[in-house]
This record gives C-alpha cells, structure tokens and sequence, in this order.
C-alpha cells in the first residue's frame, strides 16, 4: 500500500475514476468496512428487506471542526442518519456513504473518520453496503463532507406521527439539552472560550426501540441543529396544538449553562446529536420513564411540559424560572453554521 | 413568498435549521417535488417496496460548470443514480437529495437545477421520497453539490454480474462515447475551445430494462468518470478474462474525435453519462442489437470487441486503425477533475 499510495494527502486524480482513484476505493476504504455484516461494499447494493414499510432519510454532514469532544464527522455522519431512521420508529439496517473530499486531504484522517462511521454503524448493527467518493480542488470544500443516506424496516404494527398527539400528551426530553452544539462551539477557533462538555452524539436506535415497544409514544424526534426549540414548533406546527414548557424541568449540563451565559446563547436552540423530544401519552408516563431511566442513553431524562390545548394552532408557550409564561422564539438559523 | 425569503440569494442561516431554512424548503424545494409520483418528501421517507431485491446506491455530483450543454448538475444528478440501479438489473423507484449549498447562491439556479432533477425522475419513473439541505459559507464549496442515494427493485428472475460472463461474449457500447466529457471540457473556463457536442446525460432504465428482458446480457456498466476504458478494465479484472476490443468499431461524435485530438486525450477514457458497455452473449446478438438499434438511446450502438480467452487475467487490449495490438492503459485518473 505505501507503494500503491506514496502521497499521504489526497489529490484531485484520488477523485478521478481511474486507477487512484480504485486504489483509495480497494486499500483504504473498502477494509475499513470489511467487517461490516457481511455486506460487500458495492457500487450498487442488493439488500433484502422482508415485511413491513422501508424507512429511507438522508443527511449531508457539513461540520467544522471534523473533530470534537466526543466524537467527529464519522460517529455523526452514522449517528445522525441512524437516529432520523430510529426517530421515525424504524429499525436501522443499511447506510450508504457518499464522500466529499479536499485535495490535500490528510488520508490518515480520512481513515480515521471512516473507522469511527464503521464503529458506530457496527455497534449499533447497521450495515454500510454502498458508497461513492469524490475529490474536490482545494479550496472548494473545507476539508470533508460526508453524506449517509439510511435504510430502515417499520414493523407493520408501529405508527408514530404527530396526528397521534393528543391534548395531555406529555413533552419528555431523554437527557440534558445543548450538549453536542456547546461542544462544538467550544472548540471553535476564534472562541476564547473552553468547556469540559462533550458532544451527545450517539445512536439512539436501541432506545427508540424500546420506547416504542411500550406503546406510549405518540410521536418522537431528535433535536439536532435548531435544538429542542425547533423541535416543538415543529410538533407543534405538525399536530396543530398547543405545547407548554416548564423552563426549570430542562436539564441542562452546568457546564452548558455556563457557556450559554457567557455567548448569550440559548440551550434550547443548541444542537443535540444524542437526545430525543417524545410526546407520549400521560398514562403510560411510568413505563416510558422507566425504559429511559433505565437505558444508559436516558438517565437524565425529564417531563419537561405537556400538550394543553387544541385552541391556538401550533403555538409554544415556556413557563420561565420566574413564573412567567411567553410564547417560545423560533429563531431564524443556527446559532452557528455547520454544528452538524 | 417575496415577503419570507426577501433575499435572491442563500445565505447561511438557510442551512441553520430555524424559520430562514424551513421557508427554503417548504416554499422553493417542497412544491418542486410537489408531482412526485404521490410522494411527499419526508425527513425519512416510509416506502413500501414488494417482492425481489433492493439495490441501493449512492452518488455525490460536484460538476463544474453547474449548467452544460445537454443538462445540468440537477439533471446527471437524477440520472447518474438511476443509472447505476439499471445496470444492476434494478427498476429504479425512490431517490433521495443531500444539496450542500455555497452562501450566496442564487435561489433562481437551484430552483432550475431542482426543476430539472424533479423532471428528469418523473420521466424515468422514480420519485424523490426524501432530501437534506445545508448550507456552508461562501469558499467552502463550489456552489452546490448535490448527493443522490437510489432504491430499485431486482426482479427474481434477474440476476447479472461478471461472474455471468464468459469467452466469446460480445462487447457492446450503446452509442457515441465521451460525449459528456467533451461537452464539460468545452465549457470550461479557460480552455478556448467550444463545439456543438451535448452531453449525453439520459436516464437508461428503460433501455436497459428492454435489455435484461432479452435474457442475453451478462453484465453491463455505465461508463462514467474514467470512461469506457475504466469500465473494461473493471469487467476484465472482475470476470478474470482477456478483452479485446476493435478502435475502429468505436462510435464516437466527430467533433468529440476533433476535440480530443486538439487536447490529445482518448474518447475510451472520457466521461459518458448515458451510455452503457454491454457484455452479451454471442447468441443473442440479434435480440440485443435489436432492442439498441430500436430504442432512442441505443440507435448508434456498436459491437467493439470480445472476450478472447482465459489466460491473461484481467486484460484489456486494442486493435488500432493500423492494426496493431497493444495493452489499453487504465489511466491514472480523470483527465480533468469533477466531470461528473
């Protein structure tokens, strides 16, 4: 491979189709996800599905820095399109990988990113069965970006959506807010500013599956950019009804809160690549906070609100620290650009 | 729709995930994919796919220029993907989009390209189940990238690959090679050179759904970026034959011929985007060049060659116009980057 690869970087002929190209495809990347549920990594991949409806989502993964605390663009790029898939109630089983690289890319970190996207993907038993890669001149993409479009199967007996929400429906979040969207402020150059947090990023597939097997869920998402406030306009929007939210129910990580104080900024519009917002029906409240309570992805879960009424359209009330109630602001864009 | 998106142009907090980026998808993406075969584009898309196998696969397009003669990023984008499910044998039916968008492109071009991408997959059948939009600051991307993942279903009873070819199958292009590559070439800044060539970019899986029906094809491929002479070199190394093929049986565009000989490039190494290499066998030979001859992406298409023997594993070889034979060289790389 030193022979076949003497450059470390990539270069634009890595991206060109031709015999660099295959070599980047055969040495470097296919190995990465050779153990990989016995799945070839093939241009086109045949996949067996049986019974049930496929879910399918894609996300492209523009983030910078490609490395942060508790993760990078690879443990993200799976994470993220598992937990759209696990979110919709579906069982993750397939991911495609699409790479956009810079000549004069570092290979070394590009094995690295692929090796924590195959980790991750492995650990939470999806398969990586397709791929594509592409080279870009410098200057035009900032380093990598990587897309993974999922395949899913919903079992025939689960339905989530936000037309199963009802007034009562509880608002949970399975843990603190803020926490992958801190973690990437802080490692931002031109921020004088440093935190022990570390990104939540993480697939929440395991637990999805076991909420929803209780049967309470009406409908679930995961807070990414945007953050949990995005998140319940959304809802909120979706069902057609009003949700309120205590300010003093969010768990919020000191270390995030501190951060927040110090930027201005709002956990609830700070990006999350590990947590959920569930709507989950008021009389199953036990089972559901047991099974997140229990699982090690929902320790801090909390109720922080509920669905109240069906009078005002889509509208998203917080009650503050202080006793009062406002309507919750969605803001125009990301605090930042490119958190996820 | 002028009062919510005021500005002509993407800014970053489009790519945010707030208010700005739900206006960009719901008033200029969503409507665009609006007649899409009863689809509504879903963050993950719940499909129902019956019987057979799913091929899956996945394409990033960084084309330069965006817009070419004969089409557009939007365009290959829909066709590069439904491309390699045909040639799997795979009756293309749901696409997803990833856009990474540069700040400050113009909303009028991605409307055009997304126009065109929405069109290009409803003529061929296939609807665009789910998307994903970023947006990365003005230098991190050369206007708009787009990823395209891919769904197809494989009949039971179809089943191709190199494994199925044998000595004495016929080779087969399906038309005039490297027009794509010399419509690119030509636009591109900097070179003072133009012609009247298009690009070729068309969706095959009509064509290539007529072809698997004759029971005579082997394998096929769609020879993009690397060109046919990628492709054979692939097929050869694959199926472990000797492939020999004929240069004066090649069709190609005189112009493209003219273009190459002035920027001393190959046609067998330049892009295609509508073409397929067909290995077939000999005894179908009438069927096969039937249903190309019949069909209005197969009218030039032209037997090149053969596979020769067993004993020179993965080799490919050229008859010249003057009689020679020689090795046909697997180039580096792409003869210039992002063609496709």
């Amino acid at each position: 491979m030193s022979n076949a690869l003497p450059n470390k970087q990539i270069t634009l002929a890595h991206g060109g189709g031709g015999k660099l190209s295959r070599e980047l495809v055969e040495e470097i990347i296919y190995p990465i996800f050779d153990n990989n549920g016995g799945h070839r990594l093939l241009d086109s991949a045949l996949l067996s599905l049986d019974g049930g409806n496929i879910a399918m989502t894609t996300d492209s993964f523009v983030i910078s820095p490609l490395f942060f605390p508790g993760g990078d663009i690879g443990k993200l790029a799976a994470c993220g399109t598992i937990n759209d898939l696990a979110v919709a109630g579906a069982k993750p089983r397939f991911l495609s990988v699409g790479l956009i690289i810079e000549e004069g890319f570092e290979i070394a970190y590009l094995k690295r990113i692929l090796h924590s996207l195959a980790k991750t993907a492995s650990a939470a038993g999806v398969s990586v069965v397709t791929g594509d890669t592409k080279v870009v001149e410098k200057g035009n993409c900032d380093g990598l970006y990587i897309n993974t479009t999922g395949l899913g199967v919903v079992p025939e007996n689960v339905s989530l959506g936000p037309e199963k929400v009802s007034v009562g429906d509880l608002v949970i979040v399975s843990g603190s807010i803020g926490d992958h969207g801190m973690a990437i402020l802080s490692t931002r150059e031109g921020l004088s500013f440093r935190t022990e947090i570390e990104s939540d990023c993480a697939p929440l597939n395991d637990l999805t599956e076991k909420l929803v097997a209780t049967g309470g869920v009406s409908v679930m998402r995961d807070p990414t950019r945007g953050g949990v406030a995005s998140i319940l306009h959304e809802l909120a929007q979706e069902s057609g009804l009003t949700v309120e939210i205590s300010e003093e129910m969010l768990p919020v990580h000191p270390a995030v809160n501190a951060g927040c104080s110090m930027l201005g900024l709002d956990p609830l519009n700070l990006a999350n690549e590990g947590k959920l917002v569930i709507f989950a029906k008021a009389h199953k409240e036990e089972e559901v906070m047991n099974v997140l309570k229990n699982h090690p992805l929902g320790r801090s879960a909390s109720v922080i609100g509920k669905v109240t009424s069906r009078e005002e359209w889509g509208k998203v009330l917080i009650e503050t620290t202080l006793g009062a109630k406002r309507i919750l602001p969605l803001i125009e864009g990301e605090v930042l650009p490119r958190i996820c």
